[in-house]
């Protein structure tokens, strides 16, 4: 069976460069774009998308294959997926299609025209918080305010500070940086060129990569997040930086944890020797330490061809839990349009102030159990029974720990929303905009989540004093203390 | 010379693979774990340990050679070094041997059974504050009142904050992850396995590869700390990626300066033309630049054999200075056990609270300028006498002046004692657990260290903006303002 | 015309080692120095100094040369670049040579030394900022009360904190260590060397490789600051670790950014397949995303040998804006001499204390224009022209935002001033070194730094959490609170 298998891989690698003929239309594209913009043509040229027809990568075994749609249009089969392939596709539905050089052309190409011959991953990565980021987070009102509160532009009045405005680009250029920006066409503008004056699509909240992308076509997400650019390399999009473009702030520092692993160790030392773009990816052929790609995505396999993941592109299938606290650690939401959910309190939260989980809303145990064996068979690739339960067993004492540290946190912020030395959501007021709020807000968005992260894959100082629980046990001091200065005459309005 | 050297370096490196063949009991193992753990099987394949016999090791000449131990036991030298060779040696001395298919078998396997092969690193290792971290810090009442401080969890009770406890895990999952866990068996488990039912082990403090780690055999420390996994690649050790797994939060940022100093460029920029795996390692031909271990640790020649530097594992021998502030910088200490320190006041560190060391715990001056020589000799293989003497004048000053900085913390701390602002030692107080203790704390544990590790390695920024002398003057300014609002009368014992 | 292109490149890089026969008098120097400074010797030996002489270097096309003098001394021309080369030449301007061995030697070559040959490289970066960066910071009085508030040493004397000392030492540690020290010569030292007793010169300031080192021949800079020790490497100076080295602390996190940027991100898993060495360097051929050198200095070309920008050594060439906010973000300085720029509050400012800048010492919007067209020829080398004005249009906006936001600072500050809560510029006391005054640096110094640039490269956590727009609105809001609480009377001279 091996045998079998690497002679389809074999195969596949020797393909010839000249086994994918460019289509007409992409040879006119060329033409001109090999000056126009050299960096992009160069990229494409290099990449499997150039040298492979769908035609071929259809006949690939189960196992091998990169192409998921069981059906190609035939006029798509015979050539490489070129320039014209992608931004002449589905042109009807493409608002930001112009007419450019005698062709209909968009400029976005979406994960809806990707979806021609990667149909299951772009189903699947529909259903991931990420590809519903826009929405998550501008239609929950709650977290509006935190948009609000951190991308506002503050003046100074006579009544003190007060927010002007939250201009569009602020929150394009900062939160939906990595959420995805709402892309719309505003028009044409006509442009002189080196083929005289030309028409081009003039795009609202262009440019972005953001995973959560809302496109012209009404598609959403951008499938150029993690497989960047024209080269569209699975190395790129399995290689740890890819993700540390959003996973690496004080909230989610999720690559810098990784980092500092004896996982990121190894890969950071060893990764030159390792081979980033054969399907299926062989655990300890092809790699010995696992990247993000690894555990959370991909298709692993051991040297016998016995499976160890299934490849996914909804990340969910091998997470539990969601560690990311908002404001607390939960078991993971069941749909990813998480805006909807309310809690006990009528906030868009998934648990309730006192940390408890909106059950509705998020998984069961049994769901949990499954999801927690997918990702454990990973682990037991290079290690034991004893070592995957020890450590997984700390990491679920450690949310539950986390969980108890925001709790009191909490409690200290609604007491302090009681003697009315911030203003929160009873009454009607932005509930993070205040120094007191921010003070909380900071235990759960930075210093939980630190712990927690690190906890997940051993970034020791990261659980201690790099905006681990040093802070963590710091910031409840400091949160007592000024309850207890406190005097509710004391307080001006939005300005404490 | 040089040339019986070469040939020398020649022939081991010409070692072919089949001149290692597994025991019997190693081919046993992997029969069944090729499939139960790849991962790990697959590294260890492409160690040296399976590739070379140590009867064949033991015949290099000095320089050259990888053991250190004049005699390896019969048994075990004419085969690889394999999972049987160690996870079955002195079974007798092992609480967590179990019968495993026939055999005595043992999880951890620990520096005294690596010591069989390496007993000059093993004995030296032993020396280090390393070796002893986990009693260190856990042995040390007033470091104790830290690690409460930080992993408390608190909860808001009717008289404020309190401690609830320390969970064992959360040590487990913080502190010593680093510092090392305590590894006990409580027992076995049965498990259901591809073999049928199995026993298994029941271990505490596990998984954990900390420097200081407390063995069920009753040895100290974990050589996989640094040899990561089954690979126990040199080459893994030598790229400064391993060290910083510990050495780069805000107490230790030691990789961080090393990223952005003039070695940290070079090796980031050229590393993947230099040689990781040679010994001895040859300054100018096999790197350009040094990383964490050859300043600290290897084995050192000029192309002409010329020894620059002899391999240590107890790293003191290269420190004349501990400069990683307890709360001061101060002489080395003599010994690596240094919790039974007492100070002036009674306290359980190397110097005073004025600064002046504890001079029956430090090295003298006589050693200090021993092992300064020791490290100047790496230095000198790249710099001139005039460079080397500048920069450490320069260092030795600045050592001093973040001590008188760190003085000045201090005693604004015990003016706020005195004045009740704080409870510390002299009210059998924890002393690093109140608010105005944090400011002090983070003087000394995060500033004044990054200040002389930047100082040490010329990380610029982190000995000016990045948690550096910016922090430290804003810091005592703040200390100085916390003072003067404070009113005696208005202290909340420890919820200030 | 591509074609003789290559062949050209083709002659260059197939020089044998052998075409570059080294002088006598390096030959004396490198008998002692491989065994006394091997690293060094090494190095060099690697370098393209020690393989091509100058006469061949001469003879290159334009387009591919690297040494820019039309004419090199005849008695340099046919040998290597070796030790004597340059540590010999120009003995007379060279306060700092000795004899050494039978020749007058000098340690510090400076870009006067290098200018011999590279002439146009060394006059641009001497219009550089950066050239002049000791004059910048260390002769600007509002700059100098800065590094005095960072690097004084503090001491408790009676009427609290007061600065005891800046010591000298401490600047070259910290801020110069980059910005360049002053490098001069205090008399000679005599030491016992393999070769009997020799004499050396003794410097202060030194080592140090900061960017506008005072030199010991009265030049500014160093090349070795970005072209490392004896290697002169050009990849190393392509590579971003070169720029890390002073760009990354949270004043100016120009390289933090660059790593989870998408640039970033690709070149972090791409560059092991790219060519750092060619010259020029092709877009799409030897690389497929930009370094800081690549968008700020160095001369690109498509495969078709059209220039998408020239080499400059005046980074200024390619900077419409200065970004880095002191205190405002603002127009490039015209003159790189900005100490001696006053604004019309007569400080030493580029801009005015509301953010308008001082038109006459600013580049104005034709060179914008014009420095924005030369950027902007190196993004379209990649980009579609959308794309570029798209990311433009909103990074200038960004730009605008984040000084109404240190506007806003600014204001509070300066209601702190008036109401005597802290002591400032018209009180003649330095701005910077009082708790509110610090609130108000880091508004502008820390964190509208990390937004702009993170705007600029789109490094998306730095522009929100991670010292972004979440400390530019926190900070504001504790400010306004620090503003309420004080009250008058209440305010302790210099240590509230």
């Amino acid at each position: 069976m091996a045998g079998v298998v690497w002679i389809f891989l074999f195969f596949a690698l020797s393909l010839p460069a000249w086994a994918a003929p460019h289509s007409e239309a992409t040879q006119e594209c060329l033409a001109c774009h090999v000056e126009a913009t050299p960096g992009i043509v160069s990229d494409w040229q290099r990449s499997r998308h150039a040298e492979v027809t769908p035609a071929d990568a259809l006949q690939m075994a189960p196992l091998y294959r990169k192409v998921s749609s069981p059906k190609i249009p035939q006029s798509l089969q015979a050539t490489s997926v070129g320039c014209a392939e992608c931004h002449t596709l589905n042109p009807q539905t493409h608002k930001d299609t112009v007419e450019h050089n005698g062709y209909d052309v968009h400029v976005v190409v979406t994960p809806r025209d990707c979806r021609t011959c990667h149909v299951q991953e772009v189903d699947q990565y529909g259903q991931n918080l990420m590809a519903h980021a826009h929405g998550i987070l501008m239609k929950n009102p709650l977290y509006g305010n935190l948009v609000e509160a951190v991308n506002g532009i503050q003046v100074l009045g006579s009544q003190g500070l007060r927010m002007a405005e939250v201009p569009a680009h602020t929150n394009d250029d900062s939160c939906l940086s990595c959420h995805g920006t709402r892309v719309e066409v505003q028009g044409t503008v006509s442009r002189e060129t080196d083929l005289g004056e030309m028409d081009f699509a003039v795009l609202t909240g262009w440019p972005n990569v953001g995973v959560g992308r809302l496109n012209p076509d009404g598609s959403k997400g951008s499938c150029s997040s993690c497989h960047a650019r024209h080269a569209f390399s699975m190395e790129v999009a399995r290689k740890p930086n890819t993700c540390s473009q959003c996973h690496k702030g004080p909230d989610v520092p999720a690559y810098k944890v990784y980092q500092v692993s004896k996982h990121g160790n190894i890969y950071a030392s060893q990764k030159a020797k390792w081979n980033f773009s054969s399907v299926p990816w062989v655990v300890g052929k092809d790699f010995n330490a696992p990247t993000c790609a690894a555990c959370h995505a991909s298709l692993l396999v051991d040297e016998g061809g016995n499976v160890l993941a299934q490849r996914t592109h909804r990340m969910n299938d091998r997470l539990p839990w969601r560690i990311f606290g908002l404001i607390y650690s939960h078991p993971h939401p069941k749909e990813p349009d998480t805006f909807s959910i309310r809690n006990g309190q009528g906030l868009a939260l998934p648990t309730n102030l006192d940390g408890s989980p909106v059950r509705s809303a998020v998984i069961d145990a049994q769901e949990q159990t499954k999801r927690r064996e997918t990702l454990h068979g990973v682990c037991l690739g290079c290690h034991s029974v004893s070592w995957v339960q020890g450590h997984w067993a700390r990491f679920e004492k450690t949310l539950e720990e986390s969980n108890r540290m925001t709790r009191t946190a909490t409690e200290l912020m609604q007491k302090a929303w009681e003697r009315g030395l911030a203003r929160g959501p009873q009454a009607k007021q932005n509930p993070f905009d205040e120094p007191f709020e921010k003070l909380w807000v900071e235990q759960w968005l930075f210093f939980a989540n630190s712990v927690r992260f690190s906890s997940a894959m051993l970034g020791s100082d990261y659980s201690v004093f790099d905006n681990g629980r040093w802070y963590q046990s710091k910031g409840l001091r400091d949160m007592m203390r000024r309850l207890e200065m406190g005097r509710p005459g004391a307080v001006n309005a939005k300005t404490r």
